[in-house]
């Protein structure tokens, strides 16, 4: 039986990293990974599939806080009132995370297969959004278009965010890149 | 040398379109598309790299076109009006095309590797959008934004406009979808 080992995935993650940052994503295999963080490579495939998944290995907690803040957005929210509670959660969330994601953003910068997997990524995030919406009440089109649009102000008020040295500007930037968006519509 | 084959590449579009609706992407070969279109294999390979190219081989023309609108909108547009006029020339180019863009977009829907190509598409749209913005004086937050948007708008307007019998429609369809935007935004 596999000893439990405690923050396995955790470390893994860390060591991963800081390997792929040092030495380049291409350069770098699971083994080292793995010995990286003190583990076996069996370790490894009992948390990722491949190395690739390390980076990804967020995903599905940030769809499920954003699909989970639209839902309990309240009542009277439309859909971009209920996008914007959904922003503001994911905010929340990445405030701790700030060196991460600038070391991650960094390492996706440089290989273009892992920008396919992060557009693949937010176009999930858009369409579970838009779903969350829906079950809200708001009609399949305005729900895809304040979904789409959310996800978008996320995506550009990161890359923002990870060139700035406060953690906690995050909301500020979602929330002015929101208001010019509306300005822009407007003029 | 090679004999110089009238319309070769669009015989081998309509031949790979019909082949991929009847039997499947999948099971679609290179040798079929060629055989079908009366033409070689080694016809095909001058004009795509490989099957998953035919599907793909307007993009460059439509990013011509979406970069040329934009660059030509009137000087006093602002970005979201320079969008429209793109939104506006494409909606124009894709009218000629509603039967061919109805397969395609069923066959891409049915293939996850397709639909994440075009995914890429729509990325390297927005992102040459919003270059043509910045070189209009826009700035580049403003510029992201507006080619953003308007890149949702034309793909959301693009799957209710194949859904429609009436190919004139899809620049109406442009212009709802941004006006129900606006009103979200506004809300």
């Amino acid at each position: 039986m596999p000893r439990w080992t405690p923050h396995a995935d955790e470390r893994l993650i860390k060591a991963a990293i800081a390997l792929f940052d040092q030495q380049g994503y291409e350069a770098t295999t699971v083994a080292d990974i793995a010995s990286s963080a003190g583990l076996t490579k069996r370790t490894f495939f009992r948390y990722f599939s491949d190395k690739r998944e390390v980076l990804f290995s967020g995903a599905q907690e940030l769809e499920l806080l954003w699909v989970g803040a639209l839902t309990e957005a309240p009542d009277d929210a439309g859909p971009v009132a209920a996008v914007m509670a959904g922003l503001d959660a994911v905010a929340e969330m990445f405030t701790e995370r700030h060196a991460f994601a600038r070391i991650r953003a960094r390492i996706i910068a440089a290989n273009p297969e892992l920008q396919e997997r992060e557009l693949i990524k937010l176009e999930r995030l858009a369409s579970a959004g838009a779903s969350a919406l829906e079950q809200r009440g708001a009609n399949p089109s305005a729900a895809a278009l304040a979904a789409q649009t959310g996800v978008r102000i996320f995506h550009l008020s990161f890359a923002r965010w990870i060139t700035q040295d406060d953690p906690a500007a995050f909301r500020r930037l979602i929330h002015e890149a929101m208001d010019e968006l509306r300005e822009l519509l407007a003029s």
